[in-house]
């Protein structure tokens, strides 16, 4: 587009490719980025996160003849095909709010051909939820942590699972919360060691870091 | 002393008595209101917290004929004779590193005469440690939490017991540990409902809302 | 829900149940999750807060022939009938704008079938009107004082009545008043032993420690 | 001196002279500007604040002739006689630990000739001490409230008395008080009209207020 | 009003009356309170800051046969004839966006009976405009000076003259001066003796520091 | 330890084994667990960080017939010999005084048998020193970049390479750098996807992040 | 105009004119502060920035006679025509949505009649952009480089060119960018000798600096 | 150094060159590197900045037969001859404390050949000591303002002169000062446009921005 300069070679030198962020462009200009990003990558499918209402509307005639995703809870669009599934990525949430992150986190790990499970929900207030799923989550090659609030579950799990552990931290709560900084603050303070932290609220981002441990394991 | 106004009135007047905060005096103005405190107020024993080591030294030899207790762990003094034992009140800690804090939080409610157990060292890190123990503490009047880093025992405890439950944040911990910041955030925004907090690294301030607890069931 | 995974063990392992919080949910998860908590667990009654208006309007008629008490002030819905009640909380704020947090407190504190009295506006800007109402405070099981701005009222209390106190900072004031965070830090600093604290505008968990307390004391 | 540019207009345009403030210097740079303050400014005596160890025990002798006045708790040497008593301001402390920026603050007036008196460790944990002593307030030109932890102390007071109240946070806490912090943004929340606020443990800064005030009111 | 308890004796006890701040109120109870206040204190002017503009629209016809006053700039409205007016206040702001916290501070002082002169647009990026004006301002009772953004004025102004200067930060700016707290943190740190602060927007609590020094000098 | 309870569990249930964290211990302490660590978990070398001196000179004589390796810019001492070399991870830093960090880092993955390179002072004030050295860096299982002050190295890096990036902020750095949260906050707001955080110089935290990493690929 | 004190003296005393800040003022007084800027300073074009709708839309009809230059991205109006071109500055942007700021900046300068050059969308998550586009940007007689997340492209072009850099932080990202607080930091923290920085969002402030960098070279 | 990696290309990429910043280096490390940097840049005096007591005491022997300049109060050592003095720069702090600060800055402007005046002590505590000198600073290249706790001086100085000015914020100061943040964010939030910042206490910051100013007018 003549108001951005696409990162094309950023697959090839990073192993995920560029994506284009909503948030601040009108719905015009994500369209034309996604029809851009198809036309010069068409190696994988274009993604946008962070759709206004007016995208998600949209995406779906705007591409003919081309397969479109879109996945309102996650706020994200998928133009085009994703590549065979492979490796297995966890992605947990401590409460019903934090599933708009856990949502694109799962969105872009689909996109980019990784296997995901989504076990919601599963927060510390009630210790026997997790306790009862976790046989399901140690053999996965990355978990990712999903917690707002008190941020306490991903150090509860980097303390009960061998994979490589990512927390987000969500702006879900109030007061003290303080949009994800205190969930943020214990996950990187967390006496469990191992435990990695994203930028509040950042699905996109913890998916990018499992998608290249998934690609160098097994390629893709 | 000509230099201080103590308030003999409190424990009438609030349940717990006048007790000496030894930082920021000299060791002759601790022990000298020690000896004031147990002149004016002879019912209970008097206590100071936060003692320097010239205290801790000089203490047993201060009070010839009355019994002095020293913990140099809690860095407390108490001299005179404690009341009968009655109620239950339990200490975790997180770490070995929080233990000062929660043997000033068993020094100052021994001396009120309320019973204690303490737990250490069962942070989430190694769930399976607390899990272990659990049975022990459901029957307390009270529960105490101390933990740093994180502060995601607190929450996790708060969800498994029906005891009222304080949280005590303590400063260990570098980094967003923030010298306890991180731990009281995420304890004040946890998801576990009736986890109340006290300041960092104010085991004394637990002990006060314990036992005025105790005392409203057990008298005292 | 499918949405959620409604924790009804909660009462059985903590004494205080489940609750539905409202905010960040459409109006329809929000009268489900009443429904299905009504269904499976009908020994007390289904509680939410931070009802939005939608909420608050649609109850009455959603629950066709059981009792609905909707406090519009509080923003609390209540479905079914309280247990007997038992035990006595105080609940006093300091400013007229801090009523909706002292309101939610009561609310589930009724709901849980806890006796409750509130005492507004007794601000330090105005101590006398304090001073003529401390008679009435000083035999309550627990007392909880709300105060935003300077956050001096839950210290003044804690220095002169025997009852274990929890301060409940709220969001009211401007400024350096930070959105709760002034008032809470003083209540945290407090020079009164004993005061325990909650999250900011969090009337709720103050009345899940409190309901605790007095559970524990009274059984219920 | 060659290294400092003293306002030695600062009287006269301001109403209250230029003090050296001896944080940062050496002992010998303090005393050669006491020296110089003599000097060149001889109509009120010459005041240096903050001072070392080194400086308060070599004053004495360094002003051979010259009445020198040294106050060990408040940090402060004063050359010269100060002018007729006039006016009449009221110092308090929440606790003793606040006594040496109340002690500052009173070196202070006294240099400038301002009456002073002191009430100290009158804190809101202990109510009744400030109740006891109200009347002899009522009456100041000024009133200065120390306080540190919660810094409740200075919006009762504003509750209670006519004159105008200067707040002075101090340092004394751990935790939330945050170097005297929490105490400031309560004063500057305050619920009381009419309180004003001067930075943390700087009593000279409210002495400099009240001064201006009596000034004003009585000339001198 | 039966939703607050008005402190009546405010005025008697402190010197400035009780004031209704609309804030966070409905129209209807901000009016019923101004006509209480005005039933029971009919000795001063009753007052309401803060107003929506709902309220400055209706005051003027609610209360017949009286004097009613109404700033829309400083969103207050004044019901009944200030006494005569005494003493004399100077005013400054910083730029033309700090003249709504300037009016408030006026239309308070006037309210009171105090006498003030206005001088607005003065800040230190053009200092010119300060200089020129000075001299009015030397001889006022008190200085109150409203910045935002750098905050610097209120030091250039008490490095200038001989009354006390009330400082006022003002939420005008952006970035880091992050809604008046880089301004307020200025002035807090001011290396001119004697300033002193009020919370950020606070023209009212400038004005009541103001009148209690004015009521010291003349009465009233 | 009777001071201490050891998690022998945690390299089964997580993959990295319990380690000493020295810090707040005294000599003996830390000297004593390193021994039971050795007895209880023989399969791995004990592993302690963060020594004081004593500790660092202590430990080759404190366990006769055993191999002990002291770094003492690391601060570090592994007891016992490590598994087999096997992955191969990149350590980079920004500046020569990161260089503690990175070793922290390299003695832990050393310990647990992970091949390391380390590339240092290759900080943005001087590009080309990475660009020359980029390609070493490309085929790493994971590439951990420890930098203080602006922290834009590891942002810088994770837009180059395809492996994945853990940064450790640094406390390298004054004023805004402001103990390593600048640099903490650079990178977890990154516009580079992917790379995800530590806590302020937790080397070891990375190390633990990239051993799970190494270990699910290369088994071990 | 009478609600302001237009300080005309401005571009003698410093070099750059007063310009209309729009933000906090109605249309009106926007369009009547430029006609009066254009009236009392014809020597420069009258700017405004931070213009509303309205403003943008109206400016044109508004100096009938007069070339108006708009820039609905900049969100400023022009009014007058620019002094010949003299200079070189080049600014350069991290992201897409750092363009409003970077008009902004361009527009003042502009205005003032310094030459720009604008590159954007080279920030470091793809720096093969940036480096391709060097040799441009080396011969500038200042650099201004706008960038909000990290905030790390200002620091990696300090380290590559002569020219003085100014950084310009955006409030571009979420999270820990903290509303532009985070690349400030980044940038303030920098390791990359003789970068300065402004307040977020201030292009105008980077313009002014970089004006008075030309204006000494070249006059003007 | 086996231990750096010194980026000699700097001062031909960038304009300034290398220089070795000795905090947290042993004296040592800091000696070599300067020989190391004599030999391999002999074209520029070789500068350290923030030497410890050994470096100041140990560099005038270190480098036998090469001019050493050594500023106790700046903490820098200079080895080699300057260039001819070119160019002009004025220096200003606020107080005397402030020197430190500023004398580095002179000290590595005068390294690189560039003429320096320093004018210290005047803050705006006494607004006429600036005035009277204001004359001095007009016909600079540039102007660098040194000053801690209001940070009030610089916004004053820019509103003043048409030379490009660059604030340095100190860490002088107490309470809200805050270490300079206070300083610092009143400089980025001044109302004086053009003003830029560099970190807290960054004299050498300040200085190479200032040198890359004059080289650009005079080459160099
Ligand atoms: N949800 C997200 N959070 C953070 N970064 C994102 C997200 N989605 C896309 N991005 C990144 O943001 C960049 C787009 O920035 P821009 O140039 O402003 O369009 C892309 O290079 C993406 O890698
Ligand atoms: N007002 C409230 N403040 C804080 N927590 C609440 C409140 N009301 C309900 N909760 C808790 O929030 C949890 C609901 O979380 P969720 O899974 O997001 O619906 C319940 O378990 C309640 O215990
Ligand atoms: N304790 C104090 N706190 C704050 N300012 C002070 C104090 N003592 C003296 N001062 C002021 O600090 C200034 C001295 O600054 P300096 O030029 O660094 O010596 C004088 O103008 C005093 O007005
Ligand atoms: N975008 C901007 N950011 C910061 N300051 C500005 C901006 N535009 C104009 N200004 C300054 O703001 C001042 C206007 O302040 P005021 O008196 O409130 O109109 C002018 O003196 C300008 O120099
Ligand atoms: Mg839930
Ligand atoms: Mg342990
Ligand atoms: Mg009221
Ligand atoms: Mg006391
Ligand atoms: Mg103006
Ligand atoms: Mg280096
Ligand atoms: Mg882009
Ligand atoms: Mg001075």
């Amino acid at each position: 587009g003549d108001f951005a300069r696409l990162d094309t070679g950023r697959q090839r030198r990073t192993g995920v490719p560029e994506v284009v962020f909503a948030e601040g462009k009108t719905p015009e200009q994500t369209l034309r980025l996604l029809a851009e990003l198809r036309d010069r990558a068409p190696e994988t499918p274009a993604l946008a996160t962070r759709c206004p209402q007016e995208v998600l509307a949209a995406a779906p005639d705007a591409f003919p003849g081309q397969p479109v995703l879109v996945d309102p809870v996650a706020r994200t669009v998928t133009v085009g095909d994703p590549p065979a599934e492979h490796g297995s990525v966890s992605v947990l949430t401590a409460g019903t709010s934090d599933l708009p992150v856990a949502r694109e986190c799962v969105a872009a790990l689909s996109a980019w051909g990784v296997r995901t499970r989504l076990l919601d929900d599963v927060g510390v207030a009630g210790l026997p939820r997790l306790l009862e799923h976790l046989a399901d989550i140690r053999d996965a090659d990355c978990v990712i942590v999903v917690a707002g609030m008190d941020g306490a579950l991903p150090s509860v799990v980097t303390g009960l699972v061998p994979a490589p552990v990512v927390g987000v931290p969500t702006s879900v709560g109030y007061g003290f919360a303080d949009g994800g900084r205190a969930a943020a603050a214990s996950m990187l303070s967390s006496c469990a060691p191992g435990l990695t932290v994203v930028n509040i609220d950042n699905g996109f981002g913890a998916a990018a870091h499992a998608a290249k441990i998934v690609r160098r394991m097994h390629g893709g």
